[in-house]
């Protein structure tokens, strides 16, 4: 029993979603269909990024992620389709695998999609998700040999998406940027745990000092619960990253905070 | 394993779409259920009708479609079930098959669903949804022989909804209308490839001139992404369709047009 | 072949749905799992108190139905796992099983969840939906035993919520509240029934009026279709309830009715 998942910006108010799924029912009646979400918005090839990289390792290995966030489709941008950590990713050419293939660490078996026996019989320019990526993906999710869709490619002819990465200021501040606010209001950041760690090791004489637009966020807690209602706090989320969030509050409005903002933690 | 899809205006926010669900697998534990929409707004019988023809091609044969945009529910409406191209319809006596029966083509085996073994024991006035289309719909997913149902009825005597269909003007122009927008902003009209292509197999002199409200669109494109950014585009959508784009845009929105606007494909 | 239903507050805008998902199917593969809604306004613990006691008898006994409405995540609450009616409950101590365990008629055999050897390897603070209810869940779609999850816990002992529950006046009129306002504005109220008919009987001398802010019904319907379109009525809806409606309009929105607004059976 195998599973695919969806990761697109169709959506769930047009039959673009259900369509993709008849379409890999009808290849492999036995696959085991999950959405991570559809709700990407509109060619927001960054947030699917961050998106895949955090939700993939939940799912069990041998899984085929399909992501369609595609401003490119119908032209001659590629599909591309790369065998990684036990688990298989489908996706255009576009960068939206940034995340997950990781140069100089394990960018995987990559493949352009080529192998038109996997597509559907007619193919339009407006729509691969149903007529390349879901055949392609349950095809698949039944012979999960990467090398029957098409030729090897090498990691650096991909495009590469320059997605904002921390970094160390002269003065020893380390530096992010906000990459996603989820349903909650939660600000997510892209500081990782070691990369904080690593700059506290360096740092041993204070606690941190978290700064985010005008405010200043003493310390790290635990868990939201740990603050009083209403009360900012800073904590490290479920995706792994350094999280401002308001306890029964929704931080993002709140403190009226956007995607790309800053984010600074103080060193000394 | 046999697919039942659920195509409905009851939304994502209730329980009404779990609780269908949880009828049909306490009926046939085997059904892959898949959603089509449950987003139609509500009572939109008319969009709940274009959605449906352009979806279930798209789905394994022997599929039952639950189509549920109801509101005469508790009334005296009746329920209809259909056999037509390999798959199963099951819907209200309201026009939302008016896109799949195809009068003069193709009307399949239709019957009006009167069999109350296939119901719950309890039946409300408010949600046929869950007490009778969804047990009478896994029902035909284990047992497609519709004839259980009820006994046949007659195409003619069905409630007809009259869909907007293009037409020729006295000059030779052809005039549609705007039947869906789609969450990019896509405004989907009512003009398919075959029409067109004969419109313009009797216009030979000239590209196609595109006009809907102020805009006017020359000629035609094969993918959004040949436009430049911003740029206003007409091509052939994936629901088969005539249909206006913005690339990386939202071209309902931006060109401020709605449902039911007029299209019109200039003749000469 | 085993039901996990999953009602939260995590929306379907990130991925956080689908990492449950995922965390399911890698130790079932072979679970059913059904989304309820993610759409339950943030912490609203009362909200998803109503959805799941209306939901879960149309699933198939032996269902598990994982609640996640959890603003104390992180914090010493408990998670509680109940088995009752043939169905499996898996929810954090915070009342949100308060109308589906029924103090002096029905409370089950409740757990403290309690045993990590069902939970993910690394627990987050901040998203036990993912790390502890998701496999817990699966676990108990496996081996329905909910002994093995932890010790009994006295029902007494269990945090409760307060929810409203409707009352008799002095002067024999029947007071109860709005519970919610569903997707079609319908406005459901927490009068049942059995209730309403054990009131009607005590005031058999003529028929009931329902007042609603400065809104008048007088009597019931039998369903939304009974009324001219755009007419107030009102009638006993698919949860059970007493509702208000407008046919083919949006009763909460017209009315000025919000959660917590007072509704009156008179009584005479």
């Amino acid at each position: 029993m195998s599973t695919i998942t969806l990761l697109t910006d169709f959506g769930l108010e047009d039959a673009w979603v259900g369509m993709m799924k008849g379409v890999i029912l009808g290849i492999n009646s036995e696959a085991r269909i999950v959405d991570i979400t559809h709700q990407i918005p509109p060619q927001d090839t960054a947030a699917a990024a961050w998106m895949i990289a955090a939700a993939y390792p939940y799912f069990p290995g041998g899984s085929v992620h399909v992501v369609v966030v595609d401003p490119g489709v119908g032209s001659d941008r590629n599909i591309i389709c790369a065998a990684l950590d036990g688990h298989i990713f489908l996706a255009p050419d576009n960068g939206v695998l940034s995340s997950v293939l990781k140069p100089g660490i394990n960018t995987g078996d990559i493949r352009i999609v080529k192998n038109q026996d996997f597509f559907l019989d007619s193919i339009s320019n407006t729509f691969h998700g149903r007529d390349i990526f879901a055949p392609v993906g349950a095809h698949l999710s039944m012979s999960p040999d990467i090398s029957a869709v098409g030729p090897t490619v090498e990691f650096e002819t991909l495009v590469y998406m320059d997605l904002p990465r921390p970094r160390l200021t002269s003065n020893g501040d380390l530096l992010g940027a906000v990459i996603l606010i989820d349903r909650f209001g939660n600000i997510i950041t892209n500081i990782d745990r070691n990369l904080f760690e690593a700059h506290r090791a360096a740092n041993t004489d204070c606690r941190p000092e978290i700064t985010l637009g005008n405010h200043r966020i003493p310390g790290l807690s635990n868990s939201y619960s740990q603050a009083d209602k209403g009360q900012t706090l800073a904590l490290f989320g479920s995706m792994g990253y350094l999280e401002i969030a308001v306890y029964c509050g929704n931080a993002g409005r709140e403190l009226g905070i956007s995607r790309g903002d800053r984010v600074k933690v103080s060193g000394h």
